[in-house]
């Protein structure tokens, strides 16, 4: 099958992720990538704009003309600047389009567009790419166009995601199933364990939320922006909250969990971090007391007792403290399949350390792994 | 300001999560939760159906009515079957809504419904909405009335997210800049290291992707599900690729990287898995190969050598049977403010070691934390 987009991602380390089939929608195909570059659009001729479906292979399609920026570019303006897609010789303008890197379509419509006319033009597009064998179509209507949804999902075309600004709807011309990958299924969270050197954390009470009014104190968190890395989100939240300037060590735990909001999960990092400021400034508008807090009086808050997971970070900050505790350190990383560049967490401590024998397990590492010795908590 | 989706979720840990101002669309309201059951629906009489925002004040208000299943429930089928939202007496449906946690409604449409009708009685639930002092306002259209998209966002509702199914459009109604929370940002795949204890490795050549026909062997990958823990992905990405079974250990490493597909971000867990079963049975459709290979002849490839992650992974792998390498084992953990069971990941070895000493670190714990003494990579 197909690879989808986090083939192309994962491909970059492992060739390409496969996919089950029990999850259509996780699967394969993705053609979503606005890098390729070749257009397909042409001008198609046609007598009558109804039932181009049907008459697929009697349609004369005028070869090598590429669709200009007429009627998919230009003025986003009103509704009412509608450019027609039909011209004096009725002719059928094709919707200017760009494969992908697998076997799928492209359109972006950036100008207004009548509903009927476009229709015409993705009926007579969609023959076209079925003539030449493309799988997934993808078409990126912005917000000021959501007069075409609608037309689009009666020419059988579903939701794939939409963002504030946009919606993107997807089609699958093959009579296979459809192997278009999911949409992002998580969100993302860190938490800043700021900790000195004197063993306190720094800590702060929220003017709103589940625990506002109750004096409990939390340690700062918050939402990771959309591209921006674990390591980043966690320093800015601790910042904005706190006026602390802090340097990112490690991730200690991650928590993941589901339905978090509609039917999304989450993912939760639990990251420590060193003070380079100790002065405290909080965020008025969201925070009503922050303080450096020694973290045995942190972990004695009866909520911390109540919370497994706050008392795990209690434990592992402890832990941390009297340094018998590894989380996982960060690593720039680049690949030689594309320019990104990602970061990698691992367990660095470890991962240096000299082998101790550099012999094979006698009788088989596994039994001395926590999973086998029953140090591990079992789930 | 108010809590966030994540608030709800991390507040189960840290009471909210708090929101960067600089984010607009990741910060603090979150209305959409379906489990909120105090409908708001009346029926609004008006003489006349236009204006209905300007004359808010004016308005009569049949109090205490509730709207019933006449407009917005029922049938699924043909968008021929429009129920009136206007009856004989000149009143006005309001829209059936919930009350979310963070004073605001969500209305999910499962009906069809004229557009005309559908605006006339969002403007008019709006008005009261407003005198209500509600802020976020979500509407679910399921795909099949994507005739109301148009009209919704013409009144001012932009795109939250879309799934197949569905598309979520929101509305901020005080003056003030709206704390919406962002939508999924990321997606999560997990690679399966399953190694047995003759420090061999399960490896694959797929059929498809950038790796195709290379010969280049690789470790078994996939999307994580919606809703999915990390664990059973790795496990059943193993299980379906080459049929081995497995049981899964530890985390040993993890990667973020951006702009993966579309804006998204996505998170690969490099998962150790210790067989189960030994007999490899290869998934026909997607896998050219699959054998279990000894872990020098996999780090030996070209491809490893040229690739950072792929490099770290291998020799990561090299460690952990050498027993110097720790990574982060599940333990599953619930919440004392929720029903929710979540899986939390730690360094468990060093977790469950007793301290060394108990001693706090003399000159600060930082001194001796990797990033301070020179052993991780700084980024």
């Amino acid at each position: 099958m197909l690879v989808s987009s986090l083939c192309r991602s994962y491909a970059l380390c492992f060739g390409s992720l496969r996919h089950s089939p029990a999850a259509v929608l996780r699967r394969g195909h993705f053609g979503a990538s606005f890098s390729a570059i070749r257009p397909t659009g042409r001008k198609l001729r046609s007598p009558s704009l109804g039932g181009l479906r049907a008459a697929a292979e009697g349609l004369k399609i005028a070869s090598g003309r590429q669709v200009g920026a007429r009627c998919m570019s230009g003025s986003t303006g009103s509704m009412s600047a509608v450019v027609p897609v039909v011209d004096k010789n009725g002719e059928v303008e094709l919707l200017p389009a760009v494969e992908d890197r697998y076997e799928g379509v492209i359109v972006e419509v950036t100008a207004p567009m009548d509903p009927g006319a476009f229709v015409s033009s993705l009926r007579a597009s969609l023959l076209v790419w079925r003539q030449q064998k493309k799988k997934g179509v993808w078409i990126k209507l912005p917000i000021q166009h959501s007069n075409l949804v609608h037309p689009t999902v009666q020419e059988g075309f579903w939701y794939h995601h939409a963002e504030p600004g946009y919606i993107m709807l997807v089609y699958w011309i093959p009579s296979t199933e459809h192997t278009l990958p999911i949409n992002a299924s998580h969100r993302v969270g860190a938490g800043g364990l700021v900790m000195n050197d004197k063993k306190e954390v720094l800590v702060v009470q929220e003017k709103s939320g589940m625990l506002r009014g109750k004096a409990i104190w939390k340690l700062p968190t918050g939402v990771v922006d959309q591209g921006e890395d674990i390591i980043a989100g966690a320093v800015r939240e601790v910042k904005e909250e706190t006026g602390i300037d802090a340097e990112f060590v490690e991730v200690l735990a991650f928590r993941q969990s589901h339905k978090s909001f509609f039917d999304k999960s989450d993912l939760f990092f639990v990251c420590l971090l060193r003070p380079i400021s100790f002065d405290i400034k909080i965020q008025e508008s969201e925070i009503e007391a922050a303080q450096w807090m020694p973290l045995e009086e942190f972990a004695a808050q009866p909520s911390v007792h109540k919370h497994e997971l706050l008392k795990y970070i209690a434990d592992i900050a402890s832990a941390k403290f009297e340094r018998s505790y590894t989380g996982f350190s960060p690593v720039r990383i680049s690949s030689i399949f594309s320019n990104r560049q990602a970061c990698l967490y691992v367990n660095s401590k470890d991962l240096n350390q000299t082998p101790s024998s550099g012999s094979q397990a006698p009788s088989g590492w596994c039994l001395y792994s926590g999973i086998c010795s029953g140090r591990t908590s079992r789930i």
